[in-house]
């Protein structure tokens, strides 16, 4: 039935683009509890239960839909809602979307699972409220700090506790769910390829052998406010100018480490008047390399870059978030394959609920091709051929694996 | 009686100086008919009211305080409210304080003036809300062409007609005010100093000579937003990257040219994610120099150097406002400079309303003393002594010219 699923598949991802179109930023913005996050919530929950799945969201804020009784060994499959501010369509709801029309898929088959399975939506995937990437998965696993994630402030200052307690939550039972964690037999997340890999080898579907290593960095610079106009040049302490060296310096060092990447996509300067020499520049760094030591040893060459003074002013580096190389699961990755007729495996440089999960249960990635090989873009995108591939993909997994 | 003058004057900075505190900023932020400003608007009137004065607001939002009949030939003393984000209490308040106060002080003398005189409140002197320095002024004399105007809008992306409305006026009536220009004589703005001017004097005031020609100029980059993490550095074509080099030029073009000034205090990349390249970059230039050629060279030079392609990325600069040099009113500020002990006459790179009023009515500015030499931060400052020899100097002159 094709012709169904292509219709359930288009219809999801049509409701989902259409929710979070953001004016201003030129794409879609969908963040953690926050208007179109909250419709999508409510949108996952209606299709899910519309299939007969049972919805609870978890301690941490993370939706799960189970398909028959929840209990240990189970076959979870899902990705995330939430979008970087300006995305595109595709970064988490392909994967959603791709799981619901899985499992109707095999219902309509009359296909009756031997294990317990479900489609899980993981909160705040991009960090774009909070800060922290994988915010969800990092929380369930316990690999952030439950106190340090309570305490993070997203641009209003609103903190993750306060925001908890606004979405139904208590606050005092974020944090690592073990319960929760014991329930998953095998993690499997699909999602749109964010980068030219499967272009480059011109097919439609691969599974994901490793993700870089990948951190977040807050690079402040510290000089002092003073009038545009009156303030001679050679009087200047302008952090404007520190930060515009340190963003060349951030270019600088990432090619010269071969594969490794660094982006400076968000800046502050304080107060941010026209009319005057800022007091403050804030730039978040976003480096990421293929193994932990050639990650560290960017973020090193920027820092002493930064130790070099420029216009007078002093630089501060603080680490906001860390996540070593994953290496997913090779047996696994190695069986899925085989399963899907051979499909190749890739590494990426983006970074993943799976690869936080990798670390506590075995996991695998299934990548869809993104034929503009853009992300965190409205210019993403996945034709509907492929897109369909992924969905039968991951009902041949799922009758493989339950 | 200098301790009821000293005592009026601590009183109003302070009660500002209460106002408008901006814990984030650092400083105090009154943005055009928002909070603090409108709470000021309030404490004016008030204030004005309890010295007899008649208070009006003109069709551009000015606030005058008429001792006496309104009427042509006026002395009109009168300074601003607002502020840049995070400034400090002094940059404007202290011009409207001292008229109150010298006002307050002629009366208690039993002083009658011959002339009408006004305590004139300019609106959004410093650009803050909608981008255009010295607005109310430029509003009032015509600098600006209403439909212009009108259609300028703030962070958030309401019109200033939309703001009008809000705030009681009829943006049809926004734009020259001949009649309220044809009752102004003269017109006498004391500020407190923007550079070090006179701590290098040791002098408590100066008269002003000549402000610097400067403007506004948006910088805009275009790349391709895209993954972080999955964009290689060689596909790339980021605009962060090339609005760095853009900034370290700012730099050098304004110390290429002797005494020229330039700035970038305000940036915003879009769409802003810590994990997403940029699709866009937009910087905010202020460009002065002594001469309308000097500043205009400072900033084709400018634009020059943003041809030089950086990062792949396209960049365009649009002019956003500009004020040509100008020359106070050499002869009045000679026989000001003289009644009060022959005071010396210094230039500024800061505009003013008086700046703008220069080119219609007979106009000057009477600098105060900052012993930081800065402004536009939390540090500006000026001692009770010279804010008291002020205040002592306005007395003289309106006792001169009233």
């Amino acid at each position: 039935m094709p012709d169904l699923v292509a219709h359930g598949l288009l219809a999801g991802l049509d409701e989902i683009a259409g929710t979070g179109r953001d004016l201003r930023a030129g794409g879609y913005s969908r963040h953690l509890w926050q208007g179109a996050d909250l419709e999508l919530r409510a949108w996952f929950t209606e299709r899910a239960e519309r299939l007969g799945l049972a919805v609870e969201v978890d301690r941490n804020g993370n939706t799960w839909a189970w398909w028959g009784a929840p209990g240990p060994g189970a076959v979870v499959v899902g990705s995330h809602l939430d979008s970087v501010p300006g995305g595109g369509a595709y970064d988490g709801p392909l994967g959603v979307v791709s799981a619901l029309d899985a499992v109707a898929r095999l219902q309509a088959a009359g296909f009756v699972p031997t294990r317990p399975c479900a489609v899980l939506v993981f909160a705040e995937e991009e960090g774009s409220r909070f800060g922290v990437a994988c915010l969800g998965s990092r929380l369930l696993s316990g690999a952030i700090d439950a106190d340090a994630a309570r305490r993070l402030t997203d641009r209003a200052g609103i903190t993750l506790a306060e925001a908890a307690v606004t979405a139904g939550l208590d606050p005092a039972h974020l944090g690592r769910d073990q319960d929760a964690i014991d329930r998953i037999g095998i993690f499997l997340e699909l999602h749109v390829e964010q980068g030219r890999g499967l272009i480059d080898l011109g097919e439609p579907l691969a599974v994901a052998s490793s993700i870089l290593a990948h951190g977040r960095w807050r690079l402040s610079f510290t000089g002092q406010g003073n009038h545009a106009g009156a303030t001679l040049m050679t009087d200047r302490r302008d952090p404007m100018v520190a930060a515009a060296h340190a963003i060349v310096a951030v270019q600088q060092a990432a090619l010269a480490s071969p594969g490794a990447r660094a982006t400076v996509g968000r800046i502050e300067a304080v107060p941010g008047g026209t009319n005057v020499i800022p007091s403050a520049v804030h730039a978040w760094l976003d480096a990421r390399a293929e193994t932990d030591v050639q990650a560290r040893a960017v973020v090193a060459d920027i820092t002493a870059r930064l130790q070099a003074p420029h216009a007078g002013c002093s630089a501060t580096v603080v680490e906001e978030s860390w996540t070593s190389t994953v290496a997913f699961d090779a047996e696994l990755a190695a069986r899925l394959a085989l399963v899907l007729g051979g499909i190749p495996a890739l590494p990426t440089g983006a970074g993943h609920d799976a690869g936080v999960l990798a670390s506590r249960v075995p996991t695998a990635m299934l990548f869809v091709r993104n034929p503009t090989g853009i992300s965190h873009s409205p210019d993403e995108f996945a034709t509907l051929e492929d897109c369909l591939a992924g969905v039968e993909a991951l009902d041949t997994l799922l009758r493989e694996l339950l």
